[in-house]
């Protein structure tokens, strides 16, 4: 048997998020009917994690294994040839028997679009979350800092039970400002469900200062998730890359 | 009867076409609907020229007559709240009485965008065509400089009647590297139909060294369209703006 890692970018627009679910089109559905018909053996894909329905990726990745003696590069042209438009495989790599793209992962990076222009743009509607309101940039930028590093972040993610491990550690938080785009990057060990999005939202709140960068750690402290912003919608984030 | 220009930006993936037509969504359609919902009466949009289905516009232009009294700014706002995500208004103004989007046009700016790179990727695939193949980008651009000028384009569109006058004006035509994009920009008075994609298609043969910027010129002159390249999808061109 052997180990084969894939790196994976989609657009995640017309999917139920990565992970197989009954009578739904899902990433990690389409990637194993279409490696099954190409092994000849029903093929099991395990992903680094899940993405939302509707989030994208632009390095996802993922790892199977299979008796088929078929070479890495061949089976990334054939797969490339099967899959839809919508979803490609970048890289495919064998890796040694033991590897497993969930729990070898090391750190992820998130980035979530926003388009920050008054008048909305169809053309950039689909990759990007419209946003016309003025923001206080540098309060966001304080806000980011306030989230690097190890916390509780609990109030800011859809976690309800008490009992899961809700700590995890942000190694990089920064705030990109490519006029018309703000671009929010979030590095980390490990999310929790909706986390990138529930920390966009309350950045956005902190964005036109209905909150301050003070708040948030408070928030964080407090574990109120009453307190924090709403869930941004899923088509500005996109997986970007998993380190291992 | 007041004469308002729009400025209209669309995504045209799920159009077929500007036009009207019976039983199918288009943009001129969609336009109508909600100006004449807005405004209480049958509105007619006229616009600069037809785009064809699945082709997008960042600057498309039209005009329309109405009675009613709403300032431009406000019938704009209150149009784009109407229309759906992948229509919007980027301008209305009040124009002179007898001011046409289409008899008044002097110029029009189309830009084709290539996705330059061996591998596809999902993410850049819905507004540029994905070209993998090495293109020699010096021809392509000694063969752009062939066709500006004014020739009879006979060849390089879909038009059928040799009674159409086929004789058009480029008024500029060039090829930007924005790698991982190649954008081919081309400016004139007016356009036969498909002539934009058929420039493109062809222009790609010209890439590929299939044919060459001298045989361009030769397929202008004898008028033979089995010379020319295809038609190029519609997903990588847009409208980009109409000067009056």
């Amino acid at each position: 048997m052997r180990t084969v890692k894939l790196t994976i970018e989609y657009d995640g627009t017309l999917y139920h998020g990565w992970q197989v679910q009954l009578g739904v089109i899902t990433i990690q559905g389409t990637l194993q009917e279409c490696l099954s018909r190409l092994l000849g053996h029903p093929v099991c894909v395990h992903g680094s994690g899940r993405t939302d329905a509707g989030v994208h990726a632009k390095g996802q990745t993922a790892h199977f294994r299979t008796g088929n003696s078929l070479p890495p590069a061949v089976i990334m042209r054939a797969l490339n040839a099967l899959l839809p438009d919508d979803i490609a495989i970048l890289e495919a790599e064998e890796m040694h028997s033991s590897f497993h793209a969930q729990f070898d992962a090391k750190e992820k990076e998130y980035c979530y679009y926003l388009f920050h222009q008054p008048k909305r743009s169809p053309l950039n509607c689909r990759y990007a979350l419209h946003f016309p309101e003025p923001l206080d940039l540098d309060q966001m930028r304080a806000t980011l800092v306030e989230l690097e590093g190890t916390h509780d972040f609990f109030a800011l993610s859809t976690a309800s039970e008490e009992k899961e491990n809700t700590i995890r550690t942000i190694t990089k938080a920064e705030l990109k400002d490519e006029d018309p785009f703000l671009i929010i990057t979030i590095r980390g060990e490990g999310f929790l469900h909706k986390m990138v999005r529930r920390i966009v939202g309350t950045l956005l709140e902190v964005g036109i200062r209905k909150i301050s960068a003070v708040q948030v750690a408070q928030i964080l402290q407090t574990r109120d998730k009453n307190l924090a912003g709403p869930t941004v919608p899923p088509h500005g984030l996109f997986l970007m890359s998993v380190r291992y």
